[in-house]
């Protein structure tokens, strides 16, 4: 139904996610800060995730692991702000320790029913961001929120 | 005795601090992660430093507040890292609560009981970035860093 734009800033080693969703600010937030409903349209198709530790608030900490065919891949972070409107959070794939993003999302009410997420992860260096963008993400990217738009559509969320 | 190098990284929006310690890596570990003792160091001499909440430990939070003549300078963030080579944590100047920066430190044992401690505050533009460096914050860095040091050569620490 909608379009994620994944882009690379020109002046800061930051990646830019934009992708709008038909529903409320509200629904959106929940479904990035309830772990039964994160864990259902996180990462790719292949993948199925599972919440290791998930607290949701100011000051908590989060880890999940994401699996496929017995591979497992690890994750967590801190969540520095949780608030209607963004989520502030660092991110770190365990198999690479020493790599960490700070990561906002942005909750924008575009009205009748639509929102606007806007996510932007900054990392530490350029190459460290341009492997990321080369890693293939995209696919994570737009088969979660895929899967994050079939969930507002049928009312999972 | 040392003194401590500002610098502002030429290719990201970074602010790098060196300087160097009469101390072991642990001795500076532990005067950054014991609430009671970085709070005797912490920013400029005419400051005083109270705990709000504190758990220096991965997944943890942090929060204090500096104060001088009645005025009050509250900060806070989380814990994403907390390792005896390095500490990685969110920080947030609560008066500008949009602002977060990602901070790393490391403790780089020199031998002879000497550590060196690097610092990268990574934050989201160039203009906060230099807005940050013209705002003063070279006298709270040398300060607390010359009352680092004392407690390290009285036996403090």
């Amino acid at each position: 139904m909608f379009e994620t734009t994944i882009e690379a800033d020109q002046r800061l080693p930051v990646i830019w996610l934009v992708r709008d969703f038909a529903a409320t600010p509200d629904k959106l937030f929940r479904a990035h800060t309830d772990p039964g409903l994160f864990v259902r349209w996180v990462g790719p198709d292949a993948m199925t995730t599972r919440i290791d530790h998930w607290e949701a608030r100011r000051g908590g900490s989060w880890r999940y692991v994401s699996s496929e065919n017995g591979a497992e891949y690890w994750f967590r972070g801190c969540f520095h702000e949780v608030r209607p409107d963004r989520i502030v959070q660092t991110f770190t794939y365990e198999a690479e320790p020493d790599g960490v993003a700070l990561e906002t999302l942005w909750f924008e009410d575009l009205g009748g029913g639509r929102t606007r997420l806007r996510t932007r992860s900054l990392v530490d260096s350029f190459e460290g961001r341009d492997a990321w963008l080369r890693s293939g993400m995209e696919v994570g990217v737009n088969e979660g929120y895929a899967k994050l738009e079939r969930m507002f559509l049928d009312g999972t969320v």
